[in-house]
């Protein structure tokens, strides 16, 4: 993600995740309320640290604003759960929020924009959710919304032109499009192995009777990723790519080698490597929402600043700094809106784990 | 402090800081083995995960040395407490480190220098320690260099001209130099009340036993500040601040309102506020053995280095960016290593305290 607060900035220029994080604030609130025993997990009377973090957390305010989402429906609950207690049962409640993400992470903005008035002690945790960041059984509620579909590295057969899963031509690994299946399969393997990592690594981490909750962008069954509205963007990011190297401003091989990391699995899928792992029951896994884009149809600048915004890292470490303007300009003046976005058949999927007590 | 990695960095112009944390190694080795009581901490058995800050961390590599050899104690005194249980007793202990500085402080460059060996879980805290920074009983050990001389504001009265205690034409508040006693009085009070608010919100965050350990610069009886190596250096560099207002180049006015925001307390004076606020008990105050500065006879450049990644931030602030290499430029010019720093006459005090159990 783009750091800081310029106007190529994620801060600036991620409406849409924020749209996802309101969506969700519901199903979240409902989660906790359901799911959440305070009084297993040690909170019987006024006192105690309630432990949440948001993994991949990038820079506010859309982070903040989960946070504070999460605070204040486990207050609810806590009130509800002790309202024979006293009055403001919730008062001696401390929260200490982890804020996580890789660290390249633009952590100084994130902690220079943190809200002053917040009520929670506040870290930031760099490193790759993919491993371990916390010690034994020392969080309560873990928050991840539009990260999971990231990968931890492009698979190497996927970059490699010998390997029937090569693929050339396109930037997306866009699963069930004829021809580049091997490439959805290195895709689809990575993502098993980062997500069952993650599920390992949480699993340590969370007292059992905890909560993770993650919002991804998931495919319908038989929806190859280049149908989806997101692999449609990525793909048509892809085709201003050859656009620009059509005109020789890029070699071609270099936009051959040029993959997203992003991965965009079916909710069968997920669910079977959750119940392979063990270690979390699924309490709740159901779509959001569709987020209102197409009412609101964002101009072509801004999708193109929304997409810069997120993908602007991994743009300029492959085709260098000098092209990145003309990469995300071309983007802007090619786009339409409406012959890209035609409906939504894409789903951000809403998942709910509980850590079982072994 | 000056973040990132550049020639006037904190990072690569702390050497002097450096020394202090050397020396105070073998002090907290003792401290920890002497004590810290594990077992009373909860640490009975094997597992458990040890909690221990380091605020006003700034950024690598010191931080990181002095994290380095807290764990390395905690670790000794572990096995020795568990020798009859089995081999690597301290296997199944796990560390926390907090490294806590102010919300300007580069965190990135902090997160991106992290030791990759290190073998703790690493969390960045951004805040004033004068205030909460953690969750009640939250913390086994707490650290802190060179970081508490600085006061957490200049005090009014030192910046009106209507004041008596006004402290005009010099850039410290010296104490015992005849005309600016006033001045100290003011730091002095500031220091007073910035230690007890440290103390205070450190008292709620340590667990009962828990250990503070900190090193800051004090005076020996009698001494005036300006007498001190530390004054002296900031005295030369208001001398030099002068040069250039003689010259045209900063008003003189300017010079005459800005105040180095750091205070050399007496250990009778810091054991009175400790004592006052009763949450603690000392359990060793002496001064550290004398880092090697004569001997090692830094050259002028390389003290104007020290003092600029130390001070840039707030000769900056006050001055603004243009005269900054020019002051910097000017203390190395004007600076010669003999005439200032003829005798150790500060005193870097080294504290233990332990929560007591209320």
């Amino acid at each position: 993600m783009v750091g800081g607060d310029g106007d190529y900035s994620y801060a600036k220029n991620s409406s849409f995740q924020r749209m996802i994080i309101d969506a969700a604030k519901e199903m979240i609130s409902e989660s906790i309320f359901d799911k959440l025993d305070l009084k297993s997990l040690g909170f019987e009377d006024t006192c105690g640290t309630f432990k949440l973090a948001d993994l991949g957390c990038s820079v506010g305010p859309n982070t903040f604003i989960a946070v504070q989402n999460i605070i204040e429906a486990v207050q609810t609950k806590y009130r509800a759960d002790h309202q024979d207690y006293h009055q403001d049962s919730s008062s001696g409640l401390e929260f200490q929020v982890f804020f996580n993400d890789r660290h390249g992470n633009d952590f100084n903005t994130l902690f220079q924009t943190l809200p002053p008035s917040r009520k929670y002690f506040a870290f930031g945790v760099p490193g790759s959710f993919h491993g371990r960041l916390f010690p034994k059984s020392s969080l309560h509620f873990v928050h991840s919304s539009s990260s999971l579909n990231w990968l931890s590295k492009i698979p190497k057969e996927i970059l490699d032109s010998r390997s029937p899963a090569w693929n050339k031509g396109s930037i997306i690994c866009s699963g069930l499009v004829k021809g580049v299946s091997e490439a959805y399969s290195g895709h689809s393997a990575q993502f098993k192995n980062d997500t069952e990592a993650f599920l390992n690594a949480r699993a340590h981490e969370l007292v059992p009777g905890g909560l993770i909750v993650f919002v991804l962008f998931s495919l319908p069954n038989g929806v190859p990723m280049i149908d989806s509205n997101g692999g449609k963007l990525y793909g048509f990011l892809g085709s201003c790519l050859i656009d620009i190297a059509t005109k020789g401003l890029i070699d071609e091989e270099k936009v051959d080698s040029f993959n997203i990391p992003v991965y965009f699995p079916t909710s069968e899928e997920l669910k079977a490597i959750i119940e392979r792992n063990g270690c979390f029951s699924i309490e709740r896994m159901d779509k959001l929402p569709d987020p209102p884009l197409m009412r609101l149809k964002p101009s072509p600048e801004s999708v193109a600043s929304q997409i810069r915004a997120v993908f602007e890292g991994v743009v300029k470490e492959h085709f260098g700094y000098d092209l990145v303007d003309k990469i995300f300009t071309k983007f802007a003046e090619n786009f339409i809106f409406d012959e890209l976005i035609k409906e939504h058949n894409n789903v951000n999927l809403f998942v709910l784990l509980k850590r079982v007590i072994n």
